[in-house]
């Protein structure tokens, strides 16, 4: 955030909660997928990860037809620069690293990772070629396949549900990759054209409000003002108000506590003082 | 992992990359979804995430079609308790803190989310109803109907081409809310029946591969020996080996060495000296 509090620039153009898009992204290797709406919601997946090598071992349906590219809304460049092979071990021969997305096999000695231990993995290895392998739509992958790969790649799911289709599976696979690479903020308070208040201009309204609430006869227990007023000031810093928003409210403290009655308060100078707040009711 | 490294029973039963479905789900709520099967895939997104609580928004097709059923792969019990209200504030109206899934506006003040940063922030209010207002398929939410939210989710993605459909959305909000309760491990070795081996079973492999190899001749450069067992000691301790491939080794390294030739050792007692190598072959 900038420290200066009173310029009119927005806050959010300063930071936005998109990452670059990292180095060294893993190839996708599909085995024998079925479908060709598959293999373009894969590569829609694989696009909005930044994801963009993909290989077709021996696939069942034309991944260029017009289904496939319908269903990659707008991530065809990775269609047609998919590359095909006939076999696993054919399209992982220039890898150096790769992981097999499947359900943890008792049966083989392997290192099982979840997607987001994949990820950090997938981040410590940058300076190699990185795959990660999905397997057949129903059948999965074969032992004889998973032992091409350095380490499984299980996603922890609802027990009971955990079976993904193929473009899900590759959305949380580059998600998580993604994700290891992101560096922007975790949350970010989005200001429009107004300034987060300073506490002196906080201080300005809760001192209009403390006032007006013991002329109106609202805080007539004065042994109980303070606590009441620690509340009231505790339920406004809570909302995070900005310039604006002080601004309408001095104005509503005003409206309510004199509206149209004579004895109003004459209009002060200042910025956020309770002399401005007859225009809070339009421009906030 | 156990402490008795001889036990037969598997590691991989010990512990599961599976979480336990956390308690208080946020509400999901599709707000207008014209699509019978974007409810469906919504529903699976949701069974997959641990979420039960689907709400419609005058929805524009019926969520227990066919086609909807179809999709939800066997979420038709979330479409059978999915309950319709007329408005987005009929359909929050029990809820106490409620995030718009929704790119980011600039025009209104409010917080934005990472959909991890949502998560965590999901988990930090356990004892409150929480929901997830998810928008149009086309369109996204209105501001009113953001407004009756208390902060924005944005998924960080690619820059380039970062919407998703309604399915993904839920699904990446789902399983992000889903790992924040994940409580069990992030890599798990997977040792089938046999269990790594000790750093002792190890040395024993260590000493016959260098008593064979100073016999054969290739460590016969007595000088360069410490350093040249060095490595071989280190290439095969990043294997993690099992008990049951150290004895494999042990078998092979005999074979390579003596084959059947008359001076080939007696077999030794123990179960993993040089004697037992000979079935290596058959169970390994």
């Amino acid at each position: 955030m900038s420290p200066n509090p009173t310029q009119s620039t927005s806050y959010a153009d300063k930071a936005r909660l998109v990452a670059k898009v990292g180095a060294n992204p893993p190839a996708v290797i599909l085995v024998e997928p079925q479908l060709a709406e598959n293999m373009g919601t894969a590569a829609r997946a694989m696009m909005n990860t930044g994801l963009t090598d993909l290989r077709l071992v021996n696939p069942k349906q034309d991944w260029l037809s017009e289904k496939a590219i319908g269903a990659s809304s707008g991530a065809e460049r990775i269609l047609e620069n998919a590359r095909r092979f006939e076999t696993a071990a054919d399209a992982v021969a220039d890898l150096q690293r790769v992981y097999a997305a499947t359900a943890r096999r008792r049966e083989l000695v392997m290192p099982t990772l979840t997607a987001r231990a994949a990820a950090a993995d997938m981040r410590g290895h940058e300076n190699i070629a990185l795959g990660v392998m999905f397997g057949r739509e129903r059948d999965g992958l074969t032992n004889p396949e998973i032992s091409l790969t350095n380490a499984i790649i299980e996603v922890p799911l609802n027990p009971e549900h955990s079976s993904l289709n193929l473009a899900q599976a590759v959305l949380l696979v580059g998600y998580e990759w993604f994700q290891a690479g992101y560096d922007g903020p975790q949350t970010l308070m989005t200001f429009n054209t107004t300034t987060p208040a300073s506490k002196e201009v906080l201080h300005g309204l809760f001192a209009h409000m403390e006032r007006e609430l013991v002329t109106c006869g609202f805080l007539r227990n004065e042994e109980k003002r303070p606590s009441m007023m620690t509340n009231i000031r505790n339920m406004l810093q809570r909302g995070d108000l900005t310039v604006q928003e002080v601004r309408t409210l001095h104005g509503i403290i005003t409206e309510l506590r004199y509206g149209r009655r004579p004895d109003r308060p004459a209009r002060q100078k200042g910025p956020l003082g309770p002399s401005e707040p007859r225009k809070g009711g339009e421009d906030s």
